[in-house]
C-alpha cells in the first residue's frame, strides 16, 4: 500500500514527562493532522527521554530516512531543556547565543528581564534558520530538514503557520470514516475483498465503544477523491447486503 | 542520570490510526505508569504503521535492546490486524491457530457464531503464551519478552492485571510534583544547582497554563523516598527565598 510518491516525515517526542506516563503527548495528532493537509505523511514516531546520546542518535537516524524529521519539547530555560545543544552536536555545529533570537528575546522582555535563563532559549546551533513564536516569544528553529518545535502544545500549535511555506509537499491526503453498527469480525472478510481491489486506499477498521454504543469505524484514506469514493460505495454495497446500520459519516 | 539498576522496556504503538492524527494515543500513558509501580522504566517508544516489515524489525531491535517491550494494536480480526503474523515472522516462528485461544473463543461465543473473521483472533505464533482478555474474549499473547495487547484502551486496561506476575521488576519509581506560581527562566539556575547535588534524582520542570493561570511544574522521580525527600526540601528553600508562590502538590 506505500506509495511511491508520498513526502515522509518522522516526528521525535523529547520528553520524560510523556515517557512517566504523566503527560499525554497530543503534538503528534496536531503535526500529523497537520502534515495530511500539506500532503505529507508522517510514517514514524519515536518518544525518547532527555538524554543526549539518545537524541543525536535518533536525530541523526530519522533525518536521513525521512524528507523532513519534527522534534517536540526540550526548547525551554531549564537543565532538562537538551535539544538545541543536541541538535547542534547532531549536525556538527557550534552552538551558541544566536543574534537574531537574542534580537527577538531582547525585545519581547522587559528592561532588565531579560536573565541568563531566557537567555538561553536563544542558544542554538549558529546556523540554524528561527521559527517564530507569536504566543510567548522564544522562537523555534531548524537545520536542514530538522524542525525544532516546543512542547507545550498551545505554543506549538500557534508556530506550525509559520513553517508551511518552507515544506514542499504533495496532494493533501484526504479521508472519510463510515461507522457502522456492527462488530469487525461481521464484516472482516468482506472489508479484504475491498482492501485487495483497492491497494492504493488505506483501509482502516477500528472498533469503538462510545456512550455505551459499540460500532466499528471504517477509515478510507488517499490522495485521490474518486478513489475513497470508488472504495466507500463498494463498502456500502456489502454493508447493506449484511443489513448493518450506518450509524454516521465523518 | 541513568541508574544501572534500572528495568527497561519499550512500547511499540502499531496503528495508522495513530500516525495519520485521527487517534489519540492514551495506551503508553496507562502501560508506562502501570510500569512504574512494578519499578519498570519506559525508555522509549515507538509510533509504527500496520507495515508487516516494519513492525518486523522494530520488534526485533527493540526486544535485544530493553527487558520488556509491549506493543498495542493489531491484534483483531481485520485486513489490517497483521500483528500476531509479524511477530511470527520476528520470532521465527510457526503462525495458526492457537490450540487453547480457539478453546478460549470457541466458549466465548454462541454456538455458530465463531466465524473466520472470529477465528482470525486464535492464530499467533504457536508457541505463544496466552494473556487473557476479561473483557470481550480475544486474548493477547507474549513470545519470550514481547507481549502483545490490543489496542482498545479499555480492553488494554483490562488485560494488564494479568501480566504483572509475569515481569520482575525494581522498586516502584516514585513522582513527587512541586506547582510553582512562576515562569521556568525565574528558577532554571537555582534547579540546575539542586540536580547536580542530585544526579539519581530526575528533576522535570514543565510549564503550565491551567484555566488561565500561568506555572510550572516541577517533577521528582526517583524509587527512594528519602531521596525525592532531600531534593523536595531544597528546592523549597530556594522557592521561599526568592518569594515564590507554592500553588499545589501532588
Amino acid at each position: 500500500m506505500k506509495n511511491k510518491k508520498e513526502i515522509s516525515a518522522g516526528i521525535i517526542v523529547i520528553g520524560n514527562e510523556v515517557l512517566s506516563g504523566r503527560t499525554l503527548d497530543t503534538n503528534t495528532s496536531t503535526i500529523s493532522v497537520w502534515l495530511n493537509s500539506l500532503g505529507i505523511k508522517v510514517d514514524e514516531v519515536r518518544i525518547i527521554p532527555d538524554v543526549k546520546k539518545k537524541i543525536v542518535d535518533t536525530v541523526n537516524e530519522l533525518r536521513k530516512k525521512y524528507k523532513y524529521v519534527f522534534t517536540t519539547g526540550g526548547i525551554g530555560p531549564t537543565h532538562d531543556d537538551i535539544t538545541a545543544s543536541s541538535i547542534s552536536k547532531a549536525f556538527n555545529l557550534k552552538y551558541g547565543p544566536h543574534k537574531e533570537a537574542m534580537m527577538i528575546l531582547k525585545k519581547y522582555y522587559k528592561p532588565g528581564e531579560f536573565n541568563d535563563g531566557r537567555q538561553k532559549m536563544a542558544w542554538m546551533p549558529f546556523e540554524a534558520n528561527l521559527i517564530l513564536n507569536p504566543t510567548s516569544g522564544a522562537p523555534g528553529f531548524n537545520v536542514e530538514n530538522v524542525f525544532c518545535l516546543p512542547g507545550v502544545p498551545s505554543i506549538l500549535k500557534s508556530m506550525l503557520g509559520g513553517i508551511s511555506h518552507k515544506l514542499s509537499g504533495g496532494k493533501p491526503i484526504l479521508s472519510h470514516t463510515i461507522n457502522l453498527k456492527t462488530v469487525e469480525s461481521e464484516i472482516a472478510k468482506s472489508l479484504t475483498i475491498v482492501q485487495d481491489k483497492n491497494k492504493d486506499v488505506e483501509i482502516g477498521s477500528y472498533p469503538f465503544f462510545k456512550s455505551g454504543k459499540l460500532g466499528v469505524a471504517i477509515v478510507l484514506r488517499s490522495s485521490e477523491q474518486n478513489k475513497i469514493d470508488k472504495c466507500k460505495l463498494e463498502i456500502i454495497k456489502f454493508v447493506k447486503k449484511k443489513n448493518i446500520k450506518i450509524v454516521g459519516k465523518d
